[in-house]
């Protein structure tokens, strides 16, 4: 996030947890060179002093120059929620926001459920910010805690708030996408001025997610033309995207704005065609903007003019005239029918375009083999064996490892790395499976994508079966006849 | 979509592939009670008349009361795309709705790339709705096909646009989510004016998808009381949602607004009591209007409000105070920590809650099992021995599978049947398998869900384990468990 060039960094709630408290601790040891790290806490508690509120002990503890405290804005949440007074509500924000100032911290006030309670009780939610803005906040934020709210409501409050402070001038805006617009309601807020837009990568949050600054930051920057980023750290967002969504072990979103690997795809012919003639055709921003590429994508409504640009993208020479390429249009549309998909597997589309064309040697093949797996009390052994013949020879190999793939891979590769050395680093990454035609329950077809590495690429195959273990292997296979190849033909 | 209650449902392009064709023979068939059916296509190719193009045929062969043409309103498109002239592009559309409006069609005209078009030359842009106009079409549909554009731009595009043509009432909005604002910019349009909305449920459409109707459809009605549907129909909203996303065979995103899983799950503690007191708190609307439920979630922030009112949910009297109220959330956050997670496995959940207060019966043990799978050229066998204990008797079970969790699920049936009769229509309906700490390649962690059926209710349940099998096994066994604990208590 530093790297990618946030302003702030909000990290949690010291002392709520262990985690949180930790965080902090180890980010005392952290060097940012442009954000500014932000500790995150409520007013303090009903009826004490701030300084005898024991939850703030370790928001100081936390030694952060900024820090966000969260008041009520919502007279029916201070009395159906905190169960005090709306008077008390106000003491509390000012306390707090005083208190911390005079630790010489700077705040950002997240006014909570700002859009609700200022349509349901617009004096009182004004008084909340006033309070908040004489106790000294650097910053006030109107916050859609419940994300229920519309654009144009967003605009006009914001609108009306402003009007009541033309002195202050450090507003901010925080969304929710219960609605499916948090979004346009953080550019509806930044079209009347706000300058703080709050949000997170890939719009992670709870119920419906958060703001996603990953569409926010390029509407903003790309389409409304402010600056939020340099224009180098703008082209880091595709990479930023899929490595939180690695961190946090969440499948990315393919079809995310800007950032999804589907976001600048194109799939039928005409498409492909016309986008390849003049881009913004069919592209409302140049994706290397972000960091994202254009993606010919090969599928079943697959032209001979994808099969082409693919082609050329693997360094295969293939002209439209040459009957191979009609060939591996039939055979993908085949192995489609048949559950397989080659959108995300790239590395068996080109091994069976390669094969297309005649340039697929035979490494190895796999003859036969054996999964065992025995259960018992204490015990548990999974053991693979694979004949497989190499260059002429048959070899026999024995493997055990925590679960079938594993050992099918330990038992391949026992019997390849003899012949093929290079392949000793290849490992796998990420396996996925997907149940086709689910409704059929245990006679589904099963698509299993295995991710490989060798340290400096990675690559993915994919392998269909009704039987898992099947699928598995001959995923496994493509996957080390792909490394294979690549070491040995470079 | 029909019982869903929208008006339109357009089914593709009759002639473009098999699929398409053969979709419009079998819904003659089909009686619509609400909805009609709309053939898709383009206008004429340049150069020759609308009878003589082979497209039109398969078109009136759907025979369709109504038909969408999607025309071009973008110069750069005639020129760059069609590689025709202005000129014919306007004598296209109008040939094209003439043509169709003189054999008994009505006509839908989706006016492709409309912002664009507008932006950069508004005459010709207007000129081509002129042409539409006065050639019949029944609708003109504004399309962001890019997905580019902003609520304010689609506002005023819509604004200018109703202002030339004082007397057509009929238009409509057609937006793309590639700026994640697909929704926001339908709904700018109908506050122009706009009567149609074109979009898909889930928002399922290329690159980064179509605006989504499940999120539309009450944001109009439930937030700007634009009727879109009968108040019952609307209702059926989030079972229509997962329905489709079973046909076509994607996940469902638990986050989505309005009908996703999340959409109204609570977590933190204080959240949880807030809204048990009252739900406006934290909600920006009744979940059961859209047929979506409050969902207590139970993960590793839980606390004891969360356990106890799940508890309550299944059915289970639990108090506060009951010590076996804090022995279940501690176990939970133990096996969280392991890799279990009960978001998406209550019936897993439910047995381990029943197991702390001392209602778990044992309906029968698993021993120990094997799993054989033997692949060779032209044959495949995989089959499974489980021993079973059950009251008191110890029962040795070989079963066949497609794979191996068929093979086991089949075993233990053999097993158990005889026993428990009632368990007989109990099935698997999906398998679903997630790597965890993936980076530790096969050496992962793997957790498996199976959701059962037995034709009346659905159930999920779930195991962990680094060997797939035994992870798959454990969610077999609670989902076995879960089935005879029903059928036999009732």
């Amino acid at each position: 996030l530093d790297r990618l060039g946030v302003r702030f960094i909000e990290g949690g709630w010291a002392g709520a947890n262990p985690k949180d408290g930790e965080f902090f601790a180890r980010m005392g040891q952290t060097h940012l060179t442009q954000a500014r790290l932000v500790v995150f806490c409520s007013t303090r508690r009903p009826g004490i002093s701030a300084s005898e509120d024991p939850m703030l002990v370790p928001i100081l503890a936390a030694a952060t120059e900024w820090v966000t405290v969260f008041g009520k804005s919502w007279d029916l949440h201070v009395t159906e929620g905190l169960r005090t007074t709306p008077e008390e509500n106000l003491l509390m924000i000012g306390d707090t926001i005083r208190f911390l100032r005079q630790r010489g911290r700077r705040v950002i006030y997240d006014a909570e459920h700002w859009f609700d309670g200022h349509a349901a009780n617009p004096n009182y939610g004004l008084q909340t910010v006033a309070v908040a803005i004489a106790a000294g906040a650097d910053w006030v934020v109107f916050c859609d805690t419940n994300g229920g709210r519309l654009p144009q409501e967003v605009a006009a409050s914001v609108a009306a708030v402003r009007s009541q402070f033309p002195e202050f001038e450090q507003w901010g805006i925080h969304t929710h996408n219960d609605s499916g617009l948090a979004v346009a309601n953080a550019i509806a807020a930044v079209q009347q001025g706000v300058r703080m837009v709050q949000g997170t990568i890939n719009g992670y949050g709870e119920r419906c997610g958060n703001a996603n600054l990953c569409t926010l930051i390029p509407n903003l920057q790309l389409k409304l033309n402010i600056p939020c980023l340099p224009e180098s750290q703008l082209r880091s967002l595709t990479e930023v995207s899929r490595q939180i969504s690695e961190l946090v072990n969440l499948a990315p979103d393919d079809h995310a704005p800007y950032v999804g690997l589907s976001a600048f795809a194109h799939k039928g012919g005409i498409h492909v065609s016309a986008v390849q003639r003049n881009p913004i055709t069919y592209e409302h921003i140049a994706p290397e903007l972000v960091g994202n590429d254009r993606r010919i994508v090969i599928s079943e409504q697959s032209g001979l003019s994808n099969v082409l640009s693919k082609a050329a993208s693997f360094g295969i020479e293939l002209r439209k005239d040459d009957p191979a390429c009609r060939e591996i249009l039939q055979q993908l549309k085949d192995l489609e029918q048949d559950g397989y998909q080659f959108e995300a597997a790239e590395a068996s589309f080109e091994l069976l375009m390669r094969q297309g064309v005649g340039d697929r040697p035979i490494w190895f093949t796999v003859q036969d083999f054996q999964v065992h797996c025995h259960h018992g009390l204490g015990y548990e052994i999974t053991r693979a064996t694979v004949k497989v013949s190499v260059k002429d020879s048959e070899h026999l190999t024995t493997a055990e490892g925590n679960g079938p793939v594993a050992a099918l891979d330990a038992a391949l590769r026992k019997a390849l790395t003899a012949f093929y050395p290079a392949i000793a680093p290849v490992h796998l990454t990420d396996y996925k499976v997907r149940i086709l035609n689910s409704d059929a329950g245990t006679e589904a077809k099963t698509r299993v994508l295995i991710e490989f590495s060798d340290h400096r690429q990675r690559w993915t195959t994919v392998g269909v079966s009704e039987n898992i273990i099947t699928a598995s292997l001959r995923a496994l296979i493509d996957g080390l006849e792909y490394g294979i190849r690549r070491t040995v033909l470079g």
